[in-house]
């Protein structure tokens, strides 16, 4: 079975009631990662929502998430034909973690005008992409490939912007789909490694994923840039596109940067 | 008194529970502007989460809202040192048209390493910025000077990219704050009419505005652009500047595109 879809599996267990289980093998050091808790809030919801896909979801990560048992109480906010809206509080020992909104529609019904300033970035060379080490769980979930002229900070030259360009997918060849899409808007390392050095510690305060288009399978490629870090206060903006050229999701998160801690 | 802080005066009438006036003097035709309701609930947020800065503030809007009175009913989702989060429900005749979430925390304290990739847009001529006929209630509250070159949907030329570059200020001379920022936000017309021609309905599923900094006095500077219209669904990205040449706020909303109905 895979991986994703066995550790973002939910059981409903009272009205507006689920309980999920937050697995260690998507984690960062000690923390799970926040888009995988998105990935199980978006899961949820798509349940309590009866429409398959989240069209726009935003995270507040209110407290450290823990690895083991989560409640996910549901609000109901408005049914529609349409589109449909709600809340998921994201609840571990009685202490909310995370609260989740979200508008979920159906996008094989949306219609309507389709005009896109920018296509796909085209690759000139995907085969150097680099590898990283692997040292945390969540790489063993995930390869990530970097566009090498963007990741000059991993041979310890700072001269480039704060952006990724990354090849990504599951390792054990689970395929994306919509619901993958808020693990792999929040997977790839903080944007500012690439201009002060991959140290410090980037906590995400909060998290909006848009999904456009249902991936084809094969790999992602994801384009993560920040261009305005003031005060320790960060924005990063991210692009999504699958194997077939489809835009797929636009992400944002509000992040904090803090310099002086460790990564770990 | 300032026409905004007179229609977004709200008094606390209960546990939880403030109530407002929805004016019509911010309305887009018969249609509360989105971005000042969701004013009303930031300042709302700022008083219940007692931070006075919305750092990230996202709105769901689920249904069409109407002028006259509004229940504001807050949620505490944590309560911290130097950030909170919370929600409100926006309820107008028993029914919720609005849900606003936010982490609200004081710019003042704020701190750590800055860095931006873009200073604010040089305008080479602003005195040539072109003034658009006054025919919405929105238009005698607040006035819009557009870059003529981004601009010539004015003129009935879509030769243009879906963007805005707008100066523009309160007519009353009211200055602005972080609590107006939601309303710049979103009183500007939607991008695609410089694609399409000024015609449709563009309804805000989403927005979500990240407050980086206090805005100096006079006025504002906001560029819009919207890179992905896919099936009638779109983003709408905008950055705020102030006087002083400060990134004040970015946003992005997510919105309908219906071309066949009329913009009012």
């Amino acid at each position: 079975m895979s991986e994703f879809w066995q550790d973002t599996s939910i059981e409903k267990i009272g009205d507006n009631l689920w309980r999920g289980q937050v697995s260690e093998r998507w984690n960062v050091g000690t923390v799970p990662n926040g888009g995988y808790l998105m990935a199980i809030a978006a899961r949820t919801l798509r349940e309590a929502l009866h429409h398959d896909d989240p069209l726009t979801i935003t995270g507040h990560f209110v407290d450290r998430a823990l690895n083991g048992p989560v409640d996910l109480q549901f609000e109901q906010i408005r049914l529609g034909k349409s589109v449909s809206t709600g809340a998921l509080r994201f609840v571990q020992d009685g202490v909310e973690r995370a609260r989740f909104t979200a508008t979920f529609g159906d996008l094989d019904k949306t219609e309507g005008e389709s005009w896109m300033l920018e296509p796909k970035p085209v690759l000139e060379n995907p085969q150097a992409f680099l590898k990283t080490p692997r040292f945390l769980a969540i790489h063993d979930r995930v390869e990530m490939l970097f566009d090498p002229d963007k990741a000059r900070w991993m041979k310890a030259d700072l001269s480039g912007k704060p952006e990724h360009l990354i090849r990504y997918r599951f390792r054990d060849g689970t395929e994306p789909d919509v619901l993958s899409l808020p693990f792999f808007a929040d997977c790839v390392p903080p944007t500012v490694f690439a201009k002060f050095g991959p140290m410090g510690w980037v906590p995400t305060l909060e998290l909006t994923l848009h999904v456009r288009a249902k991936p084809a399978p094969g790999e992602l490629l994801g384009r993560f840039l920040t261009r305005y870090l003031i005060n320790g206060l960060m924005e990063e903006d991210g692009e999504i596109w699958d194997s077939e050229g489809k835009l797929v999701a636009i992400c944002r998160q509000l992040a904090r940067y803090r310099a002086s801690t460790s990564f770990l």
